[in-house]
């Protein structure tokens, strides 16, 4: 796997290596969610940092943000084409993660 | 793609989430390297970072680390083969970055 240095890996770890961004976009692969459907499923979230993310990958171009005219106002966010491409690729790690983390427990206990 | 919150999605960032370890991994699918090679292939990461994500990445069972009784002394890295497995399970994530860093660029452009 060709991997050059710079700016286009920098680009991957911005994306997805935050915390937050891989698990803000899978709960968006069910249909448009509002921030506070958001806030309530991922524990552990802080507004500021739901909020931060939610505006970077709007910026990057994986989810989009529509606001209804009603009372009171309403806000939701989507998958756009490109984000549901990045989980698609994403999902292969995901699917590691999950067949591998008992290995990586393993491999982390003193003594092993 | 079920991605439930907590412990394992965490690990999915923790692992490959930081800025260096996936780089690291990549440079070693051509082979053993040793500390300097690693060193000057990733250029920017500073010797605090390169020994911390070396030292994580073996805790992990990542990679492994080889040293052989010469003078001076040689340490060689290398890929196991569950470093081997999430490098081609994260695969998937850098071709996906290298076919559409140009549409997050241009998604990024002010009044896009």
């Amino acid at each position: 796997m060709p991997v050059e240095n710079g700016e286009f890996v920098r680009r991957i770890l911005d994306t997805v290596g935050g915390r937050w961004p891989l698990l803000v976009l899978a709960h968006l692969d069910g249909g448009p969610r509002r921030y506070r459907e958001l806030e309530q499923v991922l524990t552990g979230i802080s507004q500021r940092m739901l909020t931060l993310t939610l505006h970077r990958l709007g910026e990057d171009g994986l989810i989009s943000r529509a606001s209804f005219a009603e009372m009171p106002p309403r806000v939701e966010y989507s998958l756009t084409p490109l984000g549901k491409s990045l989980l698609d690729a994403a999902a292969g790690l995901v699917r590691w993660v999950s067949d591998h983390h008992s290995a990586i427990d393993r491999a982390r206990r003193p003594g092993r």
